[in-house]
Formats: structure tokens, C-alpha cells, sequence
């Protein structure tokens, strides 16, 4: 039995619990908080009850050394740094579901996330946690930079296009649709049911965090740089992130072309799914699941591919992704604890 | 013209500037507000853009006096009295969306909302602002307490069968089901859209303040205590409230009587329906609107009648009731700027 | 590994086939449709694709005498009763979604049901599936009939306090609230997205079918005829279902004597929860999964219990409870595949 | 008092009545219908309780004919032709919500809507019927086809900038996200509540019959053909669209031209706004109502323009422009009944 830590208790570490309650091979023996110290985890999630004993400690390293095989980082932005360079230091593997490990770059990270990056080096050693794009490279972390929702969604179904060469890297739109738990869960005027409910609209529209995030994967895949434009907008639900994204194709390519790319890579994925033509990604039916589900459209006349992408951006967009991640620096089969299908309806 | 002034920047006070910008005879002068004091009101709510030039101005009653006939108090429990208090002293009517001045017994309210009533003699004047009861004394009044939300849905129905004598005074269950604007603008862990959506609960179960106010009425109907269960419950939607009101018969009474004595009491008022047999109340038919839907059922072998009210808890509930209350202290017709259906679907 | 057949292919039969989906001792080997027959399961719910292969069958006794160990029916009502009788012929264990078996008294079904059971003498063998009230019998039984949604809800806090005798039982008031997947898949102007969303309004008021399958489980508990009143709503919400149960506590019995029944009788159960003093159930927190929540407040001045239980109407409230049925049926441990937490949020 | 008439009794025709049930120059004295014939608007409607007694008549010429001095017709494509040819011969001036009159190319009608459009010459003469581009020629028509609600959104904010020539005309992408009324009042297996709840997807990828009726518009504004990528989303919201815009800036222009010319086209419209910099349309901010809300950021290095417009689908997006268009042919002031905010929240 392995012995996971998970520091933070916010929607992601309610996730992380929800899906190793299922998990035959770990046991979560501790989480660390800052305002519910003291506090049994069910209190702040009684969905949990009867799954989880563990009660909210100070977030210190003294509550994690020697006491884990892994830990779960879910922490703001700058706090995983210090975090992650100790817990190394104590042999304890990392997952990090925040962005302090996603660049390779720490100048893109200081300007982004307006911080000076504590740690540059472990940029380096960081490996950028997506299984099915770097998965040997996982299996031999120490640390693994758990990507953002958005970017999952919006890299996987590019970047196998990209690396066959076969659409544009100029010319690339990303429009992305997310529920509201990927706000988390601090009360702000923006997450009020009253602000949400019966409403959408787009924010962070040409300075979202995640722009750069995805860049660097998709340029890494292309061999060049790609320029995007990535526009998230808020939907009234939980969970589920829609990409809606638009590319144009090479010269001389068609729909099926692009179908045979991504079959080719991910034919064989176990939570990765290219639904038959013409039945477009709902969300709904990712929800709750590690699963991502995938589909694309041609317009000829334009030469534009029309890409959607859906997932749970709770689950593989966060904390599904990071079991998944962390069985494979654990030598556990990777889809153990996360191949179960949607709740539906 | 006559000049208003809004006390509040919170949701009744939106809905009191969406009312009154299709109000003929009355124009909103000042709004003042707390944490928003300089900002545009259409920061604040752009969906007044085009409708409202006010700018937030420090609340003190220098900014009204002076400057307005009438003022909506929609403040915090406790900071209506000392303002309310001034402004009667410079001749200006008052209408107060809180709770300051809907109890006749000081100690109630000091029990209920853990304060000492500054100004307990005002409670003697103030009239309880439902037009269909209290018509003639709100015409008349100075001051007048709007009740809540939740009482206006179960004294409207239930009044008319204490007055009538034909239920028993001791067996009242009130089971609320309210919108989450109810709840305010101000974020909080249980408006957050996570917390809401895709859920139902109750809350505050034998312990809310609006069981008092609900009891107070009730009672000077029957003319005898008449105690109540009241339980109300969070539905995930902005703007609602169903009631489901349970009480019993006395002997020998019919579906039928209990139909008669509410259409003879509300047959011949603008705001309230008493829905035709069998078609149940729905709080979307009234969205938007100062309506209130009201039907029954009786079911004779137990004696109990099962009484459905639908309102939406920002107009009829708040800020509709309140301008109908204004209308009639200012000698104007009761429903101008009030008279219109539901935004249906 | 034993083969089970669904016959059925609605709302209830995607949620059997997402919990069996990580069962490892069953496994669904047909699903018979009448309106799918030739599609593929995963072409009506594509959350399926890759957990499932099954293909629509047409519906007769052909495609599951022989093949299957066990068959859930979840058939409009009155067809569970030809399919099972011929079922049973064969040896099949039956467990029956529908009504067709949940009455001892076929008098009554007629009447709820306008039908006429064609095999009355089945009613005296099937039981009725609450393992938490029938588990001994349920492992006997060849037939259970899987209890309505509102029923569960209902029935499962009640029974222990009436078999204690703490409460009267002539004065029950079940306000019960739930999500809109319990009518089915079947496109309606009642499951219209616009008639559901931001409303709530009560339906089948004192005519509601699931009123005498309480009131029979009920008087059972008792010994002796419990009369209740049953009010259905309708929220805006997929899953789940809240009941606001109201009852009369026998003279000298306090909160703490309702909570000790409650514990005495629940507190080993997988599947069900008490709550701590103070923590109202939320749906949420038992969305997707198989747990009841359920908690309680006196009001001792007029000895009302308020009890409030929440499921989630597909799982505890259909398939999961009938899987929780099957497993006893077939000698399996009875929570397999059933103890997860909902997904929250 | 102008006699209107109502052909159809769907969502269009519910908001029509709520509308014109504010206007004091017109009544709605006739309503046509197929399914509904004899029953009380208000059984279909009950929102519309006290605000109109009109009964469902059978939908023929008879009951307009002589009764009417204009008629909505709300019907589906294809049957407005031959009522509406009827209707002129009588000299009553139409308002056609439906197809029928869109297209300047019967062909384009033909193909798209799988029909042999039996009136050609009518097309010549039907204004298409966004005031705020046509708005001399509405006033003089006899026929007016209202856009759809996906068009006008698109429309709107491109025109001003295809006839000033700034952007491309050959790289216009228009993501649009929907509330679900606008598919209509028909029960359907995609307007089911659980089916769009808690979920969005994509739907009529690049075939959606709203993008020749947009590439049409715009065309006419740049003097060449225009082409665009339209993909529609539905979103769990029963009103509001939100059209994300994404087009290609000519050389050495800058987002403040492009705020330039939105300002100098509409600066003097009563109906849109064009919002600050920075803030993003919200459709709840125009919810119920008659506005647009327009916003743009530039991204200079890709030379990107984003433009985001929201409108009720419902109002602007159909029956409020409808009524801005009988204004206009009425020779009533045009803002008439509709220049009131969004219900919010």
C-alpha cells in the first residue's frame, strides 16, 4: 500500500479523495490545509463521509516527511516551489496540480503568474504531466507539472497535427468552454450562482494564463514556434471543459486525413476516445470520468478543421490526470482507480 | 415627478432601479451605497447601461435630505432605524426592504436578530407593507416594514382562511422552496454556483427569522397564537419562491369553501391569481413579475389542505411589493410600472 | 462470473450499465429495446463507448432464457409482469424497476395503475427491495421489486420510528423535491429544458402513485394503517431527490430518542448515514452514488420531528439499489461495485 | 389601436403577447394555431394569466383577414409563403419570424431549407429586418422577414466593420453559444432537460442553415463575397446568445479604429451598446430585453480582432426586433413596448 499526502483542500484534493477512495493500491493518509486546520475532511466535504477519516493538518513538511510515497500539490501559485524542492529532498515523489513546474521557460512563469520563480532548475527536471504525450518520461519523475484544464483539452487533439505537419501553425483559434469548478472553490462575485446561472460569457479574452501553456506544448510539438488565440468563456455547470478549436489544414489534406492522425496515436488510449463522425463531444457524457472525447469537422472550402474536445476538468482536466500520473511514477497499472464511465445523465 | 432615493446596493436595489426605469411619475435620484461609493451603478449592474447615470454616494442623510420624497431602505438589519429615523424627521416617506420595522413586539425582533431596537416606538407606526392587507393604513403611513420574501408567499394565502375561521390555528406546516438571490449579492461558501447547482436542501430548519414575522400575521388574523412549522429550502435557480402550505380543515369543510374564501378576498386584485383547478402553481410563470400564483388541493379523508403559492422573491417578494407600497404612500396608481407578465421561458 | 440481462433501455438500465460496468463477478451480456432494436448501447449513450459493446435486441423471453443468470426489467408497467412470470420458468431471478411487484394487495396496483395484474399470486412471492429492511428475504427471493424513488426516501427514515412507536400515525406530511431524470428518458413538455429550468412547482398533489407504496410499507412498520400525505416537486436539477418528512413525536420523546432509533437501526449500514446534529443532506452529496443521507430536528413545543433524507433517484433510488438487490440475490457481497462517493461537486 | 395578429403559438409568440401586452397602440386581437385550437391562450401560457383572454383559433386566412392591421407569423419554414401572399393581397403588412423572406436567392433557400420556395418574386420585396441597418426600408415595406437569432447576433457588430473595410473578408470565424428556447417549444430528445443540463456540445457543424443567412448580410456590407465559419453550441440557459467573433484586422489598424467605427455606427441606437473597455457581454445583462451588447479585443500581434456580441435569443434575437419592426412600419415611435432592461439577476 503506498502512502499518498496531499497538500490543499480545495475542489482538485476533494477529487484526488473521491478517486483514491476507489483505489485498491494507495491510501491517503494525510492532508495538509491552511484554514480548515483541525477540521475533519468531511467536514468540509460530507460527501466524503465514510470514506475519509483524515482530519486538516498545518501545511508543513514535518506532516508529509517520512510519512509518504507521494504527495498531491494544490496549492496557489508560488507556494509548490518551496514545497516540492523539500519533499525531493526526502526521496517523496511530486505532483503538482498548479502551474509552478509547467514551463520550461521561468521567465514565461514570472511574467504570467507576476512571481519570480524560486527554483528554476527543477524546471528542467519537471516533467509535463500529460500520460499520453510523455508517459516514459513520467514513469521516471520526481516531479510531475500536472497541466491546466484548458490546455488538456486543448493540446491533446493538436498536437499529434501539429507533429505530422499536416495544419498550420499560424493560424489557430482555441475557443474553450468551462464550468465553474474551475474557479474553485473561494466564494467570489465571479462564482455566485446569481452571477452564473442563465448566463456565459468570455473573460481573460487575450491574457489568459493558460495561453502560454498551451503554446509551449503545441510549439514543442510543431518544431516551431505556434502562435494562438485562446478565448475561455463560463458556462453555468460544474464540471466539463468544451475546446471548440479551429485550424487550418495544409494544402491537398481532407477530413480523413486528419482522422487517421489522431486514430494513429490515440487509437489505443484507454481514456482517450475519437467519437465515429459526426457525433459531437457533450460533456455531460465525460462527467465525472477521466475520459476525453474527441471529434472534428472539415470544411474543405476553407481548408479549416474544426476540432472539439471534451473532458471533466475537475477529473482528467485535474485530478483524474494526476492519479493517472502518479501510477505511472508508482509502477501501478495507470488506469487503475479511473477506468469508469460518466455519470449519465 | 417625484424623487426617490435608494439606500443599498444590493440586488433589491437593481431590481428597484429596473422597476422604476419604466416608472412614469417617478424618477431615482441617489443611490447610495458602502463599499461601491463613487463607482457608476452600471459598474455595478450593467445591465442598467442606458438606464441609470447614478454614481454610489456615501450613505448619510445629508445625500437625501432635501433631495427626495420617498427613500427604499436596503440595508443590513439594525441600520434602517437610525436612518429611517432622520428621514421621517425631514418629511420623508420611507419604505424599509429589512427587517427593522416588521415586528410590533420589540423583543421578537431583538431575539431573532441579536440586537437591541434603537427606536422600539417607530414599530407602533410602521405598517406591514402587503397592499392586499393593509391598503388603507399603507396609504396613510410614513413608514412601512416590506415584509420578506418568504412571508409574503404564506400570509397571502393563508390569511384569508385564519380570518375566515376555517382552519385550525395549530397545525400549520409551511415547507418554502426559495431562488438563491435571496441570499443577497455578497459571496458566501452556500451562493457559491458549485454549492448550488445540481443540489436541494434545507436550511435554517426551526430556526429562521422568518417564522416569527409569518407568526406575528397569522396571528392577528386568527385573532389567537397561531404557531407554525416553517422549513425553507435552497433550489438552484436566481429568482423564486414556491411555498407548500399544509394545514387542517375544520369539520365539515370542503375544497370548494377554502376556493371561495380566496377568491372573494383576492378576485378583484391586479397582482394575485388563484389558478383554476388542478394547474399548479410553477415560479417561472411568475419570473420577473410582482404576481403571485396561488392554487389548493384538499384532500378530504385527513382533512388537510395542501395550499401553493409561487412568487418571485425580488419583485413581489422585495423590490415589486416595495414599489406597490411607494405608489400607494405617494398617491399613485398601485400598479404603475408594475403591470407586467412574467419573462416566460 | 455471471451474466446479466436489462431489459429496457432507459434512463435506469445506463445507470445499471455504468455500475456494472466495475462489477468483477457480473457482466451485462444482453440489453433488449423496442424502440433501439440493432443499435448499439453506446450509440444511445455514447458515455459508454468503451465500457460496453451490447447491441439493442428485440424484446422476448429468446434473448435471455439460457443466457442469463439474472434480468432486471425496467419496462412501462404492466410488462414486467408476462416477461417474469416466463423469466422465472426458467430459473432467472428477476429484479423488476417498475411497479408491477411492489404491492401485496393487487387491488391497489389496479386502482394507482389503471391495469389488471395478470399474475397476482407472483405479488405474494416477490419481495420488496429494501436490503436495509428485507435483507434475509431479498437473499431468498427469486423476484424483488426494486422500491419506487420517493419511496425509498421516504420509507427508509420512517420505518424505524414507527416500528418503535415514537411517532403517531395518523399526522405524516412528505414534501418531497426531485430531480427531473426520474420521468424518464422520453421527451415531454414537463422534461422540456425551459419548463424545468429556473422553476419548481408541485406535481400529482394528493394523487401521486408512489402514496400507497409508502403508506403500504409504512403500515407495515406500524402494525397498523398509517394514512400519509405525499407532495411531489420538481427542481431544476438532473439527479436527486430531497424529502422533507414531517411527523408527530409521542408525548415525552425528544430529539435525542428519534437520532438513538435511528442509529440503533442504520448505524452499521453501509449505504446509509446519519448525519451529525446541525448538518442538513445535501443531494449533491450523494449525487451518482448509492448512500442515503439523512438527518432530523424536533421542534418540542408542538412535538413535530422534521426529518430530511436525500439519494440520488437513479442510483439508491433505482439502479444502484438494484444491483445492492442482485448482489444479495446471487451470493455476492452486497456493496460490490456500490461503495463510492458522489461525485462532488 | 392598431389590430396585430399572431400566426403560431410557440416561445415567439409567448414573448410577442408579454410584449405587446406593454404597448399602448396596438392589441393582439387574433392568435392562429395548429395544436392548441379552442383552448385559452393561457392554458398554454399560464404566465400570460390576466394579460390576455385570446383563444386559439384555426390557422386560415378568415381570421385575419379585415381583423388585422398587421400579423406575426411564427410558423414553420415553408408555410409562411402562402399566408403571407395572402395576407398582402388584403393589404396587411407581415412580420415574418420564420425563413421564408430571408433569402435574396431562392436557391440558397432551396437548398438549405429542402424546400421549392413558392413565391420568388415576394423575395424582392421583403425587407430583411434589423432596423438598425434597414431601418427606411422596414418603414416602407408591406413585408419584413426578422432575421434569426444566430444572425443577428453575427451581423451586428460585423458590418459596420466589412463596410468600413478593416478587417479581412475572407477569415471570420463566428463561435456562437445558445440558450435552449431557441429550438422551440417541441419536446425533443436535444431539449430535454437532462440532456442539456450540467452539459454543452456543438451541433450542425458547418452545416447550420444560419450561415448563408449571415454570409448573405455580410457580403452586402463588404461589396464582395464573404465567407465565415459558423458553429452554434447549446448551453444549459433557457434565453441568451453569445456570438464569439474572430476576424483578421487590415494592416496597421488598431482595436481603437475598430472601437471607432462600432461607435460611429451605433454611438445613437437605443437598442446597443457598445460596452467599456475591458468589460465582456454577459447575455443575463440583456436578459428579457430588447438590447445587444458589444464588445472587442484586439490581439495586434496576429492582427486578431475578437468581438463578442450577447442578445435574448427570444427578444432581440425574434420577437422584440419583430416589434421594433411593426413600429417602424406602423409609423410608432420604434422603441415603443420595448425600451426596458434585463431582469437580472
Amino acid at each position: 500500500m503506498y502512502r499518498i499526502g496531499i497538500v490543499g483542500d480545495g475542489y482538485t484534493a476533494a477529487d484526488l479523495l473521491r478517486i483514491i477512495s476507489g483505489h485498491e493500491e494507495v491510501e491517503a493518509v494525510t492532508i495538509l490545509s491552511t484554514e480548515n486546520i483541525g477540521k475533519k475532511i468531511t467536514d468540509v466535504y460530507p460527501s466524503l463521509l465514510g470514506f475519509s477519516d483524515l482530519v486538516c493538518q498545518e501545511s508543513n513538511i514535518e506532516n508529509l516527511a517520512g510519512k509518504c510515497d507521494a504527495v498531491f500539490l494544490a496549492l496557489p501559485h508560488g507556494l509548490s516551489v518551496p514545497m516540492a524542492t523539500q519533499l525531493m529532498e526526502y526521496g517523496i515523489k511530486c505532483i503538482d496540480l498548479g502551474a509552478d513546474f509547467r514551463f520550461n521557460d521561468s521567465e514565461i512563469y514570472n511574467k504570467y503568474y507576476n512571481l519570480t520563480h524560486a527554483n528554476p532548475q527543477l524546471l528542467k527536471e519537471a516533467v509535463y504531466g500529460i500520460p499520453e504525450l510523455y508517459r516514459e518520461q513520467i514513469k521516471a519523475a520526481r516531479l510531475v507539472a500536472n497541466p491546466g484544464c484548458f490546455p488538456t483539452s486543448a493540446i491533446l487533439p493538436l498536437v499529434p497535427l501539429l507533429a505530422a505537419g499536416i495544419i498550420e501553425t499560424n493560424d489557430i483559434i482555441i475557443d474553450s468552454k468551462t464550468g465553474v469548478s474551475g474557479a474553485g472553490r473561494t466564494p467570489s462575485p465571479t462564482s455566485h450562482f446569481c452571477a452564473v446561472n442563465e448566463n456565459i460569457n468570455a473573460y481573460g479574452v487575450g491574457t489568459h494564463r493558460h495561453a502560454p501553456e498551451i503554446a509551449q506544448e503545441l510549439s514543442l510539438a510543431a518544431g516551431s514556434p505556434v502562435d494562438i488565440t485562446f478565448t475561455p468563456h463560463l458556462v453555468p455547470m460544474n464540471r466539463g471543459i468544451l475546446s471548440t478549436i479551429y485550424a487550418r489544414l495544409r494544402p491537398g489534406l481532407k477530413g480523413a486525413d486528419v482522422r487517421q492522425v489522431l486514430n494513429d496515436k490515440y487509437g489505443q488510449e484507454t481514456f482517450i476516445r475519437i467519437l465515429p463522425e459526426g457525433v459531437m463531444p457533450h460533456t455531460k457524457w465525460v462527467y465525472g470520468s477521466n475520459l476525453v472525447h474527441i471529434n472534428l469537422v472539415v470544411d474543405e472550402s476553407s481548408r479549416r478543421v474544426i476540432l472539439l474536445s471534451a473532458l471533466d476538468n475537475l477529473t482528467k482536466g485535474a485530478s483524474g490526470q494526476a492519479v493517472q500520473n502518479m501510477n505511472l511514477m508508482l509502477g501501478i497499472e495507470e488506469s487503475r482507480a479511473l477506468n469508469s464511465p460518466a455519470v449519465f445523465p
